[in-house]
């Protein structure tokens, strides 16, 4: 059986995920056949090239008719384009794989979430969280899971890039409200929010984020439209209406404190996420820029150990390259294609994707905490938004 | 002129310190000389062996008469013993140089501040956060100062160490609010708030902290009393009332957000004190545990540079060794023994030592106010409390 | 117009070479169009295996008639099959890659360097050094030759492995020395001769390797043969008849030293392939295990800058992804790939793809100067032999 | 019973000891007392102002009645000077002390050698190689020794500096082959040779070094006289006599390889003195800049350890600060005084002090085999020289 995919969005996510689909034949032949049939997108010169180079059959401009059409549809547009989509898909019975944040407001992403829970399990809904399939944060969760931390104690993430720093970077959809929900919070922390769900979330480590308390910032208020000459006088300007940057205390189920942080004016730091974590038997911290690598302290260790998790039995890369072959951020992309098409190929054996919509939307809710916390200058309850 | 000092307390400070001076003569001959003249405590037979191996003249178990003989007294004791000799101390016309964090509670605090404003700039009352007398640190503070990290958008610091994770570590003073006040934050915050206040508390940098909200967890309850049997049942055990973590968000004046945290149960931490800054036009990174090296990034740097601090122009190094031969923990103590007794001998042409007692203070108000939102739930300016 | 290529080799080197060719489309649109054509190999099975997973159209057993039918020929089997089937295809006009080291022995590669120069210009036969086309690596190059890090005094290169530590590893064909010619000299040293050369080798840095001090060891001199039963008496072995490890001393035309060193025995290192370059102006350091960083220390720099070579502007990049989104080992390949097609097709200004058998050829002398010096246990001139 | 000491050179190393010397009684209380007596030198002016500094009761200069008269002496002048007043020294009965390298000549050592064994074990001769009291160089020896790296394959030291890398920096004794002996070599190469020898030196590990092979090289053959204006045509300059840096290649006795490395010439180096050693079963790393640390890897680490060695049981380390709390370069010269110290007044139980001359002459062999072999272009056996 070979799946015919729609992909709706044609830029950065559009070939990471193009770029996946293409190469699991050679790496991951267990993964089912896949077709890129349809590149879905509003600019038909644009969507025509990008179709070429990415390797789509066709193209199209009406999403609603390809929802329909396609065994499985992608939906990497922009974050106010997610919902609607992605619940017209699941109403007709077609699988989605939704790029984060899952929405740009709470709202449309407990509809989106509401739709999945309809289309029931037999229709997959993910929430493409790539991180989640580093090969070292898959063995750090499993260290956490086989008790090596012990009891939670400290969970620290934080995601630094440094491209709005300089206020005369243009504006773009990811400065606006309506279009993106918020900046660096849901561009970056959701990213930090889902990890650290992943890596602790769970009963018997440190359990669901009971409490937060948020603070959001934006540097530079205006900014100059794209094109537009920066530097005169009467340069065209729009508003700039999310966060530059936000950081968040955490009070988990079992006790743990958190801390969480992102920004767009870290000056240096490109793609910077790191988590540390702290446990009664263990330590652990992960860089995003050093993606192979794990540190990890443990058992008897003085200090922490510096691993490189490319080993023949760390996670998937026995389909890669020997040991010390390192891989790129692009293959947490190929990582999560290949899990998610297996299940809506019906070939996992415990038939359910994760991260889903669920996960997508416990990540939002975290992220309206923040917000509502650092709008009311209180600790809030993400349970209860 | 041969200053002489009196010193309450013979544990680890006063180790510290009578090292410090001890090595004055061949390292900074331009100090004035001192005479370890009177150790203070209350047990007379540690007291004496103490004396012996610090290299003092005499003891007393009296400090009410050595803070009025003495040409400078030092008050190294624990938190709850810092208020009352060294307002006397002051009150005689006594130079003091007391530990740090200033005090327990910000009432006393308060109190011994007024007693350092009635004696007067000619009585110098210093507060010994050591940390702004690593050169690597003074380096930085010079960086900034020269404008050459820019407008600064964040700050961060945390201090790290795990000698309390176990939960049958013994019940000691530092467990105690009586007598500590409170406990990784007072004992380790305040060092991180002396030193972010150091290094961008003026205002072309990030000014005063504005607002805070903090967060504080005690994860052990109660703890063995040293030396009865642990683990059995009937163990003797004492209640921990002081915090065993804590981190805090910052809002300063000028708008950059800043993060704290610190904790005694970070598995593998030693003593893991480390200050980041993002600006404008560069970036800086410094930890305690490589206190010789200092990470800059400015100008058109693509990334940090890892400085060794120890060239003959760097603060202090010339006092030293060769560029490469590192320095230690302790060397901050000499220095701040050379700046403190320098001032008290009337050598400093700006005749004021830092940090004095206002800055113990302004550290106070910061933890206090940590402490406060904790309470509240809700931010806390640090003015208002 | 598409080039037909012929692949002989279907494990490590195969699998990189046709992955790198699948993704020339999506990322380099500007390299040519390429055919998998025919798979080369002698089992019938898992070639036809390899086949389909890999892509390629056909396979064969005969590499006589592939070499005469395809436009490019890429010879990637074992050292001991690299020169007759490589100088059959230059004989033919058929465009060879061939992998490294060029060839077992210092007269094959000869052989192959003439057939290659009789092939002539139109007819590139190029080396597959594929480290030269590491982004930091082509990013130091850049920094040499603008001359940032001055008169060349030290270069230092080194390749550390550990899977031969264990004496039960089995006996493989890279322990022969009829199959591979040598062992981690070969392997190991020829990608760090090649990289030296690449860096400094320039007239106007250090140039020529002049002598050359040479040290090779065999640890183990019997292994298990793989299968057999290890640990019993009368395990079946075969004898290693190459070096575990081996390190050179070097001195280049221009006076620099240089230091040299690999091995399979480096417990705990993988894949570790390291280069360190001082300079009268500038020091710069790399290592495989941190492809995406360069550490550079010039101009008024105190220490070394950790730069993360992902920028837009830096070697390669633009054709991948935004900054900080690092990449990994294989990418290597398809910059190689890229180039060399390109020189195939006749789309290079400059007409030439480098490495060619000529910079095979020289590695080749330079590793047989080594083996030389230790047989003579004296210096020896590459040039010479 | 004090011990009264008698120092020759009051420069670098004369404050080096006299520091040791005077920190004594405060953290190494077991270790004799000691009364720095006789400070020795030729320039009277300046002997006089370092015996205030250093702490000296008087100054000489006439060495000749000094080593009669103390109870120890201390040769820390320049290298030409070792011999003679050592000898002498040690004829009258007197232990002596002496800096490294033992002496500028093979002769010499061998002189010096033979004086420290006819005067007998009851006086000690210490040559002052301070880098085997680092706590983390003796953590890593006892890990050496308990054969926790198992069988040893792999050595590698290197010494960087860059102080020479300036064609104008000034001719300094250093320079000259008369007074020094040697240059890098002499100065860096012969700690490294000593703690490769401390570390792997043993039977049970590495054993001696069998055979040698040199590179040495001098990149700037004339300097400026200090003084002299640089840069104009008619400056005075002297001639360099000795290497700016060397390079080695070894086998030991149980088929290790080692290669060796220093440099004046490796710009942005001060002071970075590294050994990295592999054997079957571990592997570890130090580097003097960060001497605080060792990385480790053994038993089941996938990776190195970063072991920060200041915990309470680690070597030294209790008589100084708690964990975490780092110590300098110039804490070796308080362990190495407490050592030898203890051993002059008979209050070792093993009696003996180590590194004494016969481990200045070994290491002044290897130096001496590799001059040699640089001269001869040929491997050399250090014990037949």
């Amino acid at each position: 059986m070979t799946l015919s995919v729609g992909v709706l969005g044609y830029r950065f996510m559009g070939k990471a995920h193009a770029n996946a689909m293409a190469r699991l034949p050679m790496f991951f032949p267990d993964a089912p056949d896949v077709e890129r049939s349809v590149l879905v997108g509003r600019d038909e010169e644009a969507l025509s090239e990008a179709a070429g180079r990415l390797g789509f059959e066709s193209t199209s401009t009406d999403w609603e008719s390809v929802v329909d059409e396609v065994d499985v549809f992608y939906n990497l547009g922009p974050n106010h384009v997610h919902a609607e989509p992605s619940i017209a898909a699941l109403e007709a019975g077609t699988p989605v794989f939704c790029e984060k944040p899952l929405a740009p407001t709470l709202e449309e992403a407990e509809q989106m979430t509401e739709a999945a829970r309809e289309a029931g399990d037999d229709v997959p809904a993910g929430c493409a969280f790539n991180y989640r399939f580093v090969p070292a944060i898959r063995y750090a969760k499993g260290l956490l899971e086989a008790g090596e931390l012990g009891e939670i104690h400290h969970v620290r993430g934080r995601y630094l890039q440094d491209w709005l720093v300089d206020p005369d970077a243009p504006w773009s959809w990811r400065n606006d409200e309506e279009l993106a929900g918020s900046g660096a919070l849901g561009d970056l922390g959701s990213h930090t929010v889902d990890l650290v769900r992943f890596l602790v979330g769970s009963d018997e480590l440190a359990g669901e984020i009971e409490r937060i308390s948020g603070h959001l910032r934006t540097f530079v208020e205006e900014r100059p439209v794209e094109g537009s000459e920066s530097g005169v006088d009467d340069a065209e300007t729009r508003t700039v209406t999310v966060d530059d940057a936000y950081s968040a205390q955490l009070a988990f189920e079992n006790g743990a404190m958190g801390t969480l942080e992102a920004s767009r004016f870290a000056t240096g730091h490109k793609n910077d996420h790191t988590i540390e974590i702290h446990g009664s038997e263990g330590s652990l911290r992960f860089s995003l820029e050093r993606l192979n690598e794990l540190e990890v302290l443990r058992g008897d260790d003085r200090g922490y150990e510096t691993i490189l998790v490319t080993d023949e039995d760390d996670p998937y890369v026995d389909h890669w390259w020997p040991p010390g072959h390192v891989l790129g951020w692009e293959h947490t992309f190929v990582h999560e294609n290949a899990e998610f098409l297996r299940a809506v190929a019906g070939d996992r054996e415990d038939g359910e994707f994760r991260p889903n919509f669920e996960d997508g939307l416990a990540a939002q809710r975290v992220l309206s905490a923040i917000e509502e916390s650092d709008d009311r200058g209180e600790w809030v309850s993400p349970s209860v938004i």
